[in-house]
Parts: structure tokens; C-alpha cells; sequence
């Protein structure tokens, strides 16, 4: 009998991030399958939107997986993950580098961080360093102001917003760097469902933001690590990640 | 034969603001027919939405009435309203208040000041004064920061904008008063037609910041003259402008 | 490790008005950690859509704070709210002012109660008057002209509408004051969700209505009390509410 | 060649009621080829949205069509109609019956009359008397009042409104009648198109209120007929009109 | 304290259909309270969208009181409903007519089934016969055909149907008599929640056909009967329900 | 009284294909009714959407029904198909072609495979060879080249793609078949629901794509299984399956 | 400099249908370039939605081309297309088979002709035979059953209709071949832009039908042209079109 | 008189990137204003969607401005900017890294040259070398294989869609860099306005892809300009352009 999955091994080869499994509409058997093929492999798989009681199941059957609670993500051979980079590259300490380029993740409240921890997981599973800034929302403005230097000095921004989506704006009207809007389905009446979010980020004004779906804070975290690898990379010459 | 109209002559004397008249959809001859009749009563009407050569022959035929181009209003009996009013309400002097009280009408971009007028033109067409700040969007919010004083003293601030819309958000994180925000239909994809503009102002984390439609300017100028003119009235004891 | 959250505890006397905390889509743990900080403030704080179960918890851990279980809000330090505004505001006494001013909140259905109760809760804790004028949808106009008088006399009134959402612009030709519109998700086909009320009260022919997200009981409370406490304010000249 | 039609000409006896030609999309040539087919057949046709331009042509070339200027209506035959329905049903006089029974058409707004008056040609164009009242919107609820008599009394009630769309539910809550709610593409921003309009209707709850599409005041004319005709009818015993 | 609810108890006076109490947001408590009252008044009230459960609790307090499983109604004073027509109206023997007019009630698919029995309920409450035509959608037009007889004779047709919603106009070509289409939830994916067989209907080819609510059986009940009354009435001359 | 369905048991006769029944929204009773009858014809019946729950009480009823768990399907008379159309065209043997023609049915994803297995076991149900090709979606697009000569030897392409699906136009530029596009509901965010998969494959640039509904891999099946079967036939001259 | 197209000059051979050139959004320039360079090529080459003006320019330069008025094509080589096809499959005379099979494309109304001829042209120039059968919507369905021994022949039916878009469906139910259903942007009002048609379709019952995108008459030609194509191959062994 | 527009004349030495003025809404009188200021300024500034003859008339009052005509930019003090940059960070010869990294702008097909011309230029008046590869969309997706390797090397890459929008995906699965979508408004039926590329560049399931607003070619552009420059700069040590 065939398969129901074609899994990408060797993407993390090809393209330097990792195989990602949406595990929606997928079964618990499927999944199981998935994460015994996937943890033979010497490269890291990160599994998303995984509720509580799932990842204690694949935590009993596969120990070595690692489960991040607050941002649903269970991920397989992330300690690898760190030496296998190095392998592949072959000219880069990243333990060195960590301490000099950070990716910035804010959030406009409190309900937009399990999105925020997406992103931010994934980028540190990858290696890179994260600034964690929750919780700073337009409608205090000075809350963020507090935060400018570290968000202007990082290599890249994140931000997650739900309800009216407008803090990407104006972080992009501040910084010179990339700014990864994250709409999330965080409100209610007409902000359900984070389309509200999302139009105002597409339509900021600040022409240095660029969004991706509705709670992709996965998506989010693979942008900003292949941005924020990038001057890790190049402030050693010659070194090709991008096998 | 009926008339294809009929006319609230009465609104100005039972609500205190003037009968509006939407030109979209009418014809030069009804639009016609309704400035000869309303002309002849002694209280402000507003006709909404007209362009240039229409004013003009309007002007031409009714040398009474006034046209604000960048607002496309032609006002009937405006120079009256100030009069009329004090007859009306007989207890208040509104040219003594006018120094203290004022409305502020902000814009987000240079292409939202059509609306913007059609808030500012209807509210001095009231009596009220209105301070206009344009073009102070949040993509480079320090814009805005230079008129926070004049903005936190106004007793009650309209903000249109469209695009992204979240001009209004900004505001209503830094005043005590209501902030009407007026989406406007500014933008190109995703944002045209201001329904971008619209979602983000309805989903304001702030919570004095309410909403009217699409491009009506009219509808916040009255809103904010109403707002306003209490407080003009409050100033004396026992005036009743609500008749 | 870091916060979830950063509070804005200074918002009540930025701004005159309580910070609210939207619960839905945050964890206990996390409403615990805000009532526990917030309650050791002196100013009211709001934390909207509790349900009865979770506001008990609430209530066993921190016996000041008040459930409203029509409105689904629990409440922080209302009762110090009003000597709260005295202090900050140092010239007024709100007690004797209470007779005097009062804010209409009227329902077209029963089922839009919940919304309406947000909004009389809310402006209640701000130490405002409230009128309370449920089911009297435009099916039967005749049950809301009994109301006529009380409703023209109200500083600011706020009407919460599902299905059709038509009763904001019925008041709204009959009074002189400003109409806040509250779409409420009540509906069934076409009308779930509430973006048929939305709509509605958006294109309302009388303009003086204006509009707050779905659902929003919220901000109207909080935009209805500010109009109603100039005019409170306003009876006695010199003092200034908004800090 | 075959034709680019197939002409339903036995619509009239089969239905009672006239095939109906919609212009847009056809060329000059189809809306010709039609009318000369047409007009041989002694029941009446009618061609919808013909702007004057057109109609000149058509009449020119074909003298006994008749042109409804406000309605954009184009009829063929309607002069015969009456007689035509005698002939087919043989057992009515509707002269005697015109006195009696009645259709109310009535708009909210003046730019809602075209709707209305394509209602009210082809409801004439089948022999129902019909009483216009125009431009009663719910912004001034008392305008409305002063014709409740006649609105009462008719058998049936149509009811075009742009913007809001909110009368049909107010005149729903009147009467004991059916009344069909058109809604109209007159407004701008969220009511450009007439959406809101259409989903006001559709939520009333006036369980009495029915809706055609967005601006068929056609298809309101054709149904009011029915409902009409059926009264007319049924004061004398045995007629049936229903081919 | 206020009560929550203002029953319209003289509506059967006024427009001969009955109070309809939309049960979906009010609590048990609520609608016990409402059931209470208006089971003294001898007019029919009708309680639309009432699940098993709580049927059965009312039905225990309320031993009068009718469910009908399949229409999800309950029916209070039905009974009486006959004689109080009778006595209102004070001219007409409804049961003498009862064998002459009728109202054909027709489902596309078994899933509008709770839709049409709404209807159909609705009708009979108020006197009306029903026929009865379920399952006879366009994928198999033949079916329809069989039962051409009995839809043309009826005094008005409903058709309710989901998914592509097509009947109603294929009924529309066939009957000369107005038809109200019911667009139902019925269906999946783009069909899911009705709006696909709203659309159909509304732009029906057969202008005799206009539209209700997705999912407003109940309203379709109201329509039809209306028609229908006017048809057992107009048999008498002089007779006039609509007090 | 009255049967809730009116079933098409000659549908197979006429068109050669099954009568669907599509679960969602009937009743247990309802279905086993429906069963009770279909079984006893000897044609196919397939009842759709089913979970395996329910599956198991028919079995237990009907035990000669068939489930697969996969597509959620309950097949009824499926062994007895295969006799049935030769006996109905009786002209093929389709066990002799069953090694020339097949279906390739297609994923993007392995959440798209239940919808893949509605159309498979649809198309197996009427006596076609399926080739099953899961999980090559186009972010590795190297994974659907391995495939290319299985699939462009088909007769017919099904493919079932969520989230962007993207897949059939890929697969539509490289095959000179027609290529069925199922969008399904896989997805979250703006992907939620199959809207975005929809649109892809509707705006798909390669002319041979066409669409059905969101999910409706029942469809794809009967209409893969209709241009695959003409190939089956047409090797043989004359015979004439369409009854 | 580089071009402005990368043509698919291949696309003919590869997949046995033409290169497609949509016009809209080309500059004049653009278009004459692809007929230069395409007309070079022996193989068949359509431009779609060309207006007659500009069709008249390129006749004027390339007097080889051929423009299809009504159906808004321009054709290039399809006089050698025939020619083309027998060259390049080398086994079939296809001018034999003409009176063989054909393919059938109906209409609802008038205005969808421009794009039922958009596909019976497209599938002509590929060497079917087109049966038109126009103007037979379900507002008179007996229009349609006049046709019917001529629609349930066709090894192939297209169906084109705007408004409610409910044919597909009917003809669908009627035959045992696969119905392509081309939604048209004829209506107005929620009929407007063809989305009512489409979403009619997609929801079909009869599960014989797929869909195309709105205004898609190219496309739906290019499939039927496949599906006939596939019955005309067949009746000979061995031919293979599908290189 | 105050000034319509409050220019943001550092935001080229904040950002790095220069104003963008959007004329769409604007007067001539406010952009010729606009113009004449922002010239004196030694930084570049850009003002998008200018058409032909509005871009003559700019050039004749200011020549030294330059329009590029597919791309529909005017460019002020573009030659300048090369050593603006220079001088503002002093530390880097953007000359002699120009021959090192590129920007890749794609587009599917012809008509949407003009978006991806906007980011060319855009990125090329910022001193970045960019490689044009056009017209290779997914229905023929041998084409874009051809320019793999040129895809690969580029350090950014933007893909301008229209229709199915589907070519950043399967980019996005090839190479290792950050993908920019940018979804065109080109299309017809579902496809107009650009929601289809839109929606399934948002659903993407490369990771590395992410979005900004239909049409929004220069946003792309500043992007793509940012990741770039990173790693020009980042081949020097110390050098800080994000002032």
C-alpha cells in the first residue's frame, strides 16, 4: 500500500530551513509516521499548531522531540540542528556570531505571543538570537517607544497584530530594516478571523513591511532567519549556506 | 404631478444641524428644484459632492450660495446660519465662544483633504472653529508628535485617512476626547475603496474612536459640531440648542 | 523571564478612561497575573466577555473586584472610581451632578442586551447616569415613541441593534445629539455576525450617527461617557477632567 | 444564421404577465431585431434600462412603442394590454376595478425614483393603479406618518431604498400587507452598490417584508401586479386570469 | 427592575400575523418569562428555532403550549387562533374555505425539509392549507413535473433550497403566481451558509419571484399567508382583516 | 403522510452514473430510510460524508453497504455495478479494459487525501482504474516530476490541492488531458475554507484546468469517470453507455 | 534589451491546444509582436477579448489573421490548424469524423452569447463540429426540451449564463456527458461580475458539472475540444494527439 | 494658508530609503508642489503611477526629473543618490560592488511587466543591479527552469503575478532566499483586481515567501533593496547605512 505523505527530506539541503509539518487535518497516526521517518534524518522538522495533549503522546513515543508549549510547535533534532548547520556550511561557528545579530519579535497584546513564540521558536531553532518585545499595541504608543533602540538595531523585525494590525506601520516608520507583518485572528465582531489585520498591513504606508497569512508566525520565523543569516554569513567571506 | 421630493425644512430647527442634501444620483434638475426651495428658508442647507461645473451653474442661477471647492459643498445660507442659531437657541453668543472651543481635523495623507474639508467646511458652516492638520501619517509618526498640543486641546478630533487607516488608533492612545475617524476611499488594491481603512478604525484598540462610512466627511463634521457646540453652550447655564 | 503583558496604568489619567482587557483568546493564568497588578491601582480597570465560571474564579481570589454577569465584565476598583475621578479632577462633585446628565442606551431586541449592558456597566463605573430602554426594534416603532421624551432629553445616546440594525438611524432623525450605533451579532442567514447592523448603521441617512466595531459595547460606553462628562464638566466652569 | 433569441411569446398567456427584455449587454441590433419581433404579438412586452439615446432610436424606427423617461422603460403594446387581458381572462372588466384596489410605491430618497418609477410603469403597463410616495425616508420618521392612510389601504406595498435600506421595515411594522423591499445601488462607500441596502431587507424583522434583487424595481412591478390582480380578481367569483 | 423585553401583544391586532420570538440569544429564562405572558393574551404567538430539549421544558411548564420537532416551533394559541380570527375579522368561516385555497410549499433537497416544515407550520397556525412537495430539485427536474398540477393551482408557492438554490426559478417560469424563495444553510463548501442559493434567487430570470432570509421559514409562512388570506377573504366582498 | 425524499432511482439508467446522497443536514432516520430503498435497486448508491460512527450502524443494519473510512463514503450495490453497466450497455466487458485506462488522482498535500479518496473510491464504485499520487504539492516541485509519465498517460487528472492549490495548473502544463481541480477546505487564516484554492484553480493560466466545488471530490469522480469511460468505449465501436 | 514574452511556441505540439494570448493589459506594441512572431509558427494561435478597432489594426498589418466579431478572437493559422493536427498526429483524417461528433454550447440568455462564441470559435478552429443552441434559460425551460435530443447527443455540452446561472444544473440532470459550465458577468445588482453564476454552479446537484472561471469561454472551448477530441481519436485504434 | 502636505523630507537619511509620493487622488497642483520642493533636496525621491502625459508635463516645468513609462515612476535625483549614499555612510563604494549581487524581479506574464518594472526601478534608483526575467508563469513552467541557476544566485527575489498568482510558490520551493510576492491586479471574472494571486501568495506553502499589496511593486522594491544591501554592506565590516 502507498504512502500518504512524499516528505521533503532534503530540504533543509536544498534551501537551508526545515521540512514544516501543518498538522491540521492531518491524523494521529499520520502524524506518528511522519515524526518516525522525519527524526532518522540529521536535520531539523518542526511540527506546527500541535494542542497540548498531542505533544505529550509524541513526547512518550519519540523522547527526543521537543515540545514548546506556548507556541505549539513540537521540534525534532533541534539540538542537531545548530551542529548540522555547521556541517553543511562548513565555515561558520554560530555559537560565535550569537551574540551580534538579533531578530526583533514585538506583539500589539498579550493575545497575539502564541503566534510570536511560532516565530520565534523557529528563527532560534535555526540558531538565531530573538528579542522578545510583547504586549506594545498603537493604542499606548509610548510603550513601544521604550523599546526603540533594541528594535532599530536589530537585523530584522517581526510583528504580530491582531484587532486593528496597525503597529507594523508605524515600527516600519521607524526602523531602516525589513519589517515581517503577522496578522493574527485575535478580535472579535469584524476583527475575527485577522482579515482586518491583514488589509491594514497590506496597505501599509510604510513601504519597507511585507506580510505573510493569518497567524503564519512560522512562516515569519523562516523570513527573518534567512534575512538575519544573511550578515551572520557575510561578515565572514566566501561561506554559502544556501546549498 | 408629485414632486420628487420632500424636503425636511424643519430638521435645522428640530436637530440644530442643516437638512443634507446627497447630489450623487440626482439630477441638475432636482438638485435645482431643491436649492429654490430650500433657499428661500432661513436656515443652512448643504449640498454634498458636487463638482466644479455644477457649482458653477448653480452659482450662476443662485448668486446666494457659496461653493468650497477642495469640499464639494456648495452651502445655502451659511452667512444666516450664525444668526439663526442665536435666534433659535436666543441665549448664547456663539461669536464670543469661538476663540475657546475648536474641532481637530487631521489627515493621514494629502489625498484624504477632500474629506477632511467636507468635515472642516460643514463644521465652520455651523460655527464652530476647526483646526486642520494634514498629512501627519504613520509612517513617520514624529509628524504627528509636533501637533500633540494643539490636537489634545481640541474638544473633539476627526482623523481620515485612508490606506492602512491607523491614524486614528495613534490619536485615540494619546487624547482624553472622542476621535471620529473618517476611512477614506484612498488606496490601490487591496485598499481601494477604504474598506482597509474602515475594518482598522472599527477595530481600534482605542477605545474613543468611533467610525462613520466611507468618504463622510459630512456626516464627522456634524457629529463633531455637536460634540463641540456642547461645550461651547455648557459654558452658560440652562441654553437648550436642542430644540 | 519576561512579561506577557505591558500594562498601561497610566491610562486613567492620560486619559480620563480605564484600561480595558479583552479576554478572549488570553489564558487564566494570564487574567490572574492582570487582576493582581491592576488591583493594587488606584484607578478602575474593565476586563470584558467573562464568562459566569471563569469571573467565580476571579471573585474567590480577589473578593473586590465585581462581576456583571449580564455584561460579561468584571470590574477593578469601581467603587474608588468615583472618588478616584474627584482626586484627579479636584473640582468637581460627580454625586451632585449625577441627577442631571444621563446617557440613553436602547435595544432593538432583547438578544442585543448583553452588548447594551457592556455599554451601561461600563459608563456607570465611570460614574455616569444611565437610562436603560430595551426592545423597542423598529418592527413595532411604536414602543420606542413612548420613550420619545426620555430619549431627546439624554446627554448622548448609544442604541444596540442586530438583524436589520435599523433603529440608530430612526433615533437618530429624532433627536438632536449624537447616536452611537453598536452592531451586535445577533442574526441568523445574512444577518450572523452582524456585519448586516454594521452596514447599515455605516450608510445611515442621519448623520449624526456613528458607529463602533461589532459587538463593542465597550467603546461605546466609554465614548458616551466622555460626551456626557463635558457636559457634567461643563455646568461648572474651569475644571479639566482630561488630564 | 441562426438567431441570437428565443423569444418566450407566450409568456403573457401562459403567466399573466409580459416577457421582459433586459438591455444591458445587448447590441443596438439584438434590442431591434427584438422589438420588431415583438411588437406584432398583440401582449405587451417591456425592454428594461433604456437610456434616452436609445429609446429615441427605437421610437423613431418603431412610433408605437412607448418610452417611460424616469423609468428607463421601453413598452411595447401597452396600450393594448388592457384590452389583451380582458380578451385572454373574458370574464373581467378591470376599468370598473381600477377605483378600488391600489399598489403604494415608495422611496426613501429622490435618487431612489428610477427604481421606483420602473416599478410603477410596468404595475400601470398591467392595469394596476398605483399611488406614489417619494422620498419619506427614516431620517425624518414623520414624513412617513403623514401618508399612513394610504399606504394602509393598498393592497400591497413596494418599498425602493438606497443607503441604510431601513423603511421597508419600519412600513412592515404598519401594515398588515406584503411589502417588497427593493433595495437600490444608490450610496457611497459601504453602500455604493446597494449591499447594505439589501442586507438590511433581508434581516427585517417585519416578517412581512419580501426582496427582489438590488435596483429590479421589474420584478417588484410584476409581483405587486399579482398580489394586486388577485384582489381585483377575487371580487368577482370564477374569473381566472392564471392561463 | 426594567423587564427586557417590550412584547408587541397587539400585533395580531394590527397586521393579522402573530408575535414571533426569535429564540436563538435569549436565555431559558428570558423566553419562559416571555411564554408566560403571552400565553394569557387569545392571539397565536409563535417561538421560532427551539431545539428537543427545550421544548420539552416548556412544554412541561406550559402544558398548552405546541412543538413541532421537524419545524422547530413552538406554538402558543393555536388553537385559538381559528376562533380569534374569526372573531377579529367577524365576517368570514375560515373553514368553509379551507378546502378552496392553498399554499404549495416545495424543497429542493431532504436538508430543507426543517425549513419548509417552518413554513408550513407557520401557515397552518394561521389557517392556511399546505401542500406538501419535498425533494424535487433541479438535478432531477422530472420529479418537479409530476406535481406541475398542484403548484399551479395554489394561491402561492414557497420553494426552499440550498446548495445552487435553482428551483425557484424553474417554478418561476412555470406558475403565474408569486413565488418566495427561502434560500437554505444546506451545503458545503462555497454553498455552506446559504449565500450561494440567496444569490441565485435574488437574480432570478422570473421576475415573480422574490426572496426572504436564509433560513426564514418563518417569514415565508407570514408572506404566503398573507397572499393566500387575501384570496379566502376576497370570496366575500366587504370583509377586512388587516384591522 | 408524505415521504421526506423523493429519490431519483433511475438516475443510473439515465445517466450512467449513481445517485448521490450527501449526508450533512439529514437525519439518521432519514438516511437509513434512504438506504432501505436505494439497496434494494440494482444500481450503485453512494452516500457521502459520512463518519465512521454512523458507518458502522448502517453496516450493522445494511450489511451488504460498504465503507471506506478515508473518503467517508458508504457504497451501496458497488460489487453489483460492474455486472449492472454491462447489463445496461450491453456492448463492454469492462474487465478486459480495466488495464488500459486509468485516473490519476492527485494531492498537494496529505491533508487533501480524504477528498482524493472520494473521487478514487467514486471512480472505482463505476469500474475505473485510479493511479494514486499523494502529497507532491509545489513547494518541492521535483517530487511531482517523478510522476510526470503516470500521470500524463492518464485519461483524465484529478487534483486536490488546499492552501494555495497551485497544483493543477502545474499539472495542467504539463499534460494534454483535462485536468479537474478540487479545491479543499485544508488550510487556516486566508486559506480557511478553500476560497483561496478556489480562485487559484479558476484563474488557473493552463486552459485545461476545470473547477468543482470546495471538498467535492464526489464530483471529480463522477466526471473523471465520465471522459475516462468514453475512452473505455470508444475502443469498441457503437456501444452507447448513455442510456 | 530583453523581451517582453517568453512565448510557449511548443505548447501546440506539447499539449495538442493553442498558445492563448490574453489581451487585456497589453499595449498595442506588446500584441504586434506576438502576432509577428507567433504567425511565423504553422501552428494555431487565438488572442481573446480583442475589440474591433484593434482587430481591425492587426488585420490591416497581418492580412493572414481572421477576427471573430462576436466572439472577440483573433485567430492565427487556424486554417492550417487543421492540416497541423493531421501532420502532427499522423494517423487521422479529422475532416472524415466531422459529421460525427460535435460538441453542443447553449445559452440562457442573449448577453452571454460573446462568450458562448468564444468557445464554439475556439473549438472550431481546433477541427470540432459546434452545435449552438442560444437564449434557452430556465425563466421558460420548455425553451430548452425543444432541444433536447440535440443537447443529450453532443459528446460534450458547454453551458453559458450570467444571472442566477441555474442551467448547468437543469441541463446537467439531463445527460450523461460532462456539462462545462462558463458563469457570464451579464446581470446587475448582486448579479453583477458573475460571481452569482459561478457560486450556482459550484454548488450544482447534478455532479456532471464543472466549472470555469467567469467570462472563460476559451477555456471551456479547450476542454470540450479534449472530451470531443478524445471520442473522435478513439474511434480509430492507435492514434495518439496528446504528444 | 497652511500646506496640503507635510513632507517627509529625512526620511532618506532615517531610513535609508527614499519618500515615495503616491499621485493616485492627488491634484497636479499638489504633485507640481510637491515636486518643486522635494527637488532641492539632495536625496532621491520617487512618485509612483504617473501616466505619460502628466509625466511630460512634469518634465517640462522640471527637467531634471526622469519618467520611466512602463514602470510609470518619476524619479527625482536619482543621479544623485549613488553619492548621497555615499556621503551619508561614508564608508562603502556602492560602485565596485554593483557586479556582485543582484535583485531577480520575475513576472508570470506581459501585462505584469509594468508592476515589476516599478521594482526594478525602484531598486535600481537606489544604486542595486537587477536581473529581469519575464513572462515565465507555471502553465509553461519549462520556462522559468531555463533561468535557474539566475534565480538561485540573486540574493532577493520578487515574482509579480496576476490570475492564479501561483509562481512565488514554486520559486519559493527552489530557492534558499527570501521571496517577495507581489500579487497584480491583471485577470478577468474572480481573477480581477488581484484578491486571487493575492490570496494564494498568502497561503503559500514555501515559507520563505511572503507578500505586500496588489500592485505594490515599489514596496517590493524597498524590500528587496533592504535584503540586498545588507549583504553589499555586509562585505565591508562596521559600515552602517540605517542611520
Amino acid at each position: 500500500m502507498k504512502r500518504d505523505f512524499t516528505l521533503d527530506t532534503k530540504r533543509f539541503h536544498r534551501q537551508g530551513f526545515p521540512e514544516a509539518i501543518y498538522s491540521i487535518g492531518k491524523s494521529e497516526k499520520q502524524i506518528f509516521d511522519i515524526v518516525s521517518k522525519m527524526i532518522k534524518n540529521p536535520t531539523p522538522t518542526i511540527i506546527t499548531k500541535i494542542e497540548k495533549n498531542l505533544a505529550a503522546k509524541i513526547k512518550k513515543k519519540f523522547p527526543k522531540t521537543k515540545y514548546h508549549e506556548k507556541a505549539k510547535l513540537v521540534v525534532i533534532n533541534s539540538a542537531k540542528s545548530i551542529v548540522a548547520r555547521c556541517v553543511i556550511s562548513n565555515r561558520v561557528n554560530p555559537l560565535k556570531k550569537i551574540g551580534k545579530n538579533y531578530i526583533a519579535v514585538i506583539t500589539a497584546g498579550t493575545s497575539d505571543i502564541p503566534y510570536a513564540e511560532e516565530t520565534a521558536v523557529v528563527a532560534e531553532t535555526l540558531g538565531n538570537n530573538v528579542e522578545r518585545i510583547y504586549d506594545v499595541g498603537v493604542a499606548g504608543i509610548h510603550r513601544l517607544f521604550k523599546f526603540s533602540e533594541v528594535i532599530k538595531n536589530a537585523s530584522c523585525v517581526v510583528v504580530c497584530a491582531g484587532m486593528e494590525g496597525a503597529l507594523p506601520s508605524v515600527v516600519g516608520g521607524l526602523v531602516s530594516k525589513v519589517v515581517i507583518g503577522v496578522p493574527t485572528s485575535t478580535g472579535y465582531g469584524t476583527g475575527k478571523g485577522g482579515y482586518s489585520a491583514l488589509l491594514t498591513m497590506l496597505n501599509s504606508c510604510s513601504p519597507n513591511v511585507c506580510v505573510v497569512n493569518i497567524d503564519n508566525g512560522f512562516g515569519a520565523g523562516i523570513i527573518a532567519s534567512i534575512i538575519n543569516r544573511t550578515q551572520m554569513k557575510s561578515d565572514k567571506d566566501g561561506l554559502d549556506l544556501s546549498v
